[in-house]
């Protein structure tokens, strides 16, 4: 029988759930909505309906352990997730010791972006590189380093940041309380904003008077050469590279992947964030570092947190 | 015999040079002019002659290795050091191979910033954590970053460049090409800078008129409550905490040590820099981290080298 596991990329939206092999081929899948405001009672018997839906599924393979991946930090001492704006239910829940105890399963939890830096070296883009930076850019902008090749989480979990290197001294206020953080300039949430300050500039624009903005509807005008959606690209993609510039001086990172929603509209920030780097970083590093467009998509963080609950099997 | 290592530190203008025990306890020492100028023999000479001096001095111990802290970017394949603004005879100079063959000895080179953090984590501030930043404010502003309880170089020794985080998007030129480094904000030369572009509006600071203006000026004039000179600590201070800030985010840290001429003006700066890293860091890393003054002083440097040049000794 094949060892497997469950893994779980606990959204503030999504329960997106599968059954994972140890060479990261998916056997099954489940997807629900997250009831993350029916309270923690509820919200942990949705997951353990989807486990007990999984287990139901695959059982010609021996399911050993659970990883969850959720958009918050781990105290991993204690294997409670803190601070989660987005899934509040998550704070202070003992979702480890709960879930193991209904399901008989080993189960770990990992921040979300770390877990999608994981997939990523496991079976994607950073596959057998050292070094290597993983950044989302979603509705926020998520980081997640592997160093030395495992993941690096610094002393509390937190590590990894990087939405929210500051990138612009007096900035546009963050919702972390800091000010002018990269994720204000280089998120989904971000571009609209931009798109929305600078569209009195840019009359002839398609996006001139269109109604509840979107982050696609910038790509799809930018992929039309608008003049708006194409400078608001250019702004996000330098602004994108300027943190990314610091990143490069401090770390000398092999790859730096670049994934989430906005990365779709590579081909319209790339050249402005290269173009930072080149500025702002070191000759040798800003040569050697690749950037490159995330290859596992959304299942970088399922598959992610699958590697590491294959890690807590014997 | 114990067994010994020679330690150098490779300034640009002072060669010191210690021979250390695997205690850290330092035996004998020797500090002569750095002829850095005077061509590739000559230098490799002058480094010989001091280690042949070292070697008549300690004939009771056996030294079996000598480690070298250089001003520059260190390419590990091949030994060599590369990218050398403050001595440029080492460019490309290959004083492992052509050191090994006169002194019969193991060489091995690191990157000054490097061997001070790793000094610092043997005996000096951080020893213990797991994961610390070391900072020298001097001249320029270096860095060092021990993750793991190692030091991290990154792919091509190129990482720990902190001092060229941005902190002013278009900001004073750099050094290194780009601009708004925190170098030219939180380095001895940057606080002569920002004191000599404030000047005018302190009319009745003692540092008004005075001509040559160095760092030492400035520090004590602060320790008497000048205004200009308070003002320009605050302001260098302020810059210091953007970018530990990053760091903070990113790395999550357990200890940031500060060393460095700079430093000594601790109680000037350090408000304005815990300042800024409460406000622009998340609360928990931002809490966690502790803001050390380094203790090996001028020695960081030689007695992490020494380090790792016990680690080549069986």
């Amino acid at each position: 029988m094949n060892d497997t596991v469950i893994a779980v990329d606990l959204g503030g939206t999504n329960l997106r759930m599968a059954v994972v092999d140890r060479e990261g081929s998916v056997l099954y899948r489940s997807k629900r909505n997250t009831r993350g405001d029916a309270g923690g009672e509820a919200f942990i018997e949705e997951i353990s309906e989807a486990a007990r839906e999984c287990l139901a599924r695959v059982t010609e393979t021996r399911v050993g352990a659970m990883g969850i991946a959720v958009p918050a930090t781990v105290d991993f001492a204690a294997g409670i997730p803190k601070n989660s704006p987005n899934l509040p239910v998550l704070n202070g829940l003992n979702i480890p010791r709960i879930l193991s105890e209904r399901l008989g399963l080993k189960i770990i939890l990992d921040n979300d972006a770390t877990a999608a830096a994981v997939g990523e070296h496991w079976l994607g883009a950073t596959q057998g590189t050292g070094n290597s930076i993983c950044v989302t850019l979603g509705t926020g902008v998520g980081g997640g380093l592997i160093l030395y090749g495992k993941p690096y989480r610094g002393i509390d979990g937190t590590a990894g940041e990087i939405g929210h290197i500051g990138v612009e001294k007096d900035g546009h206020p963050c919702g972390c309380g800091s000010r002018g953080c990269v994720e204000q300039y280089a998120s989904a949430t971000a571009i609209v904003r931009l798109a929305r300050e600078m569209r009195s500039k840019h009359p002839k624009s398609c996006l001139a008077s269109k109604k509840n903005l979107s982050a696609a509807d910038l790509y799809e005008a930018g992929s039309k050469s608008d003049e708006l959606a194409l400078e608001v690209f250019s702004i996000m993609g330098s602004y994108l590279g300027m943190a990314l510039a610091d990143l490069v001086n401090v770390l000398n990172p092999e790859t730096i992947v670049i994934g989430g929603g906005v990365a779709g509209a590579w081909d319209l920030f790339i050249g402005a964030t290269l173009d930072q780097i080149r500025r702002r970083s070191f000759p040798v590093p800003a040569e050697r570092v690749k950037l490159m467009r995330a290859k596992l998509g959304d299942d970088a963080g399922i598959l992610g947190v699958a590697r590491l609950a294959f890690s807590v099997l014997a």
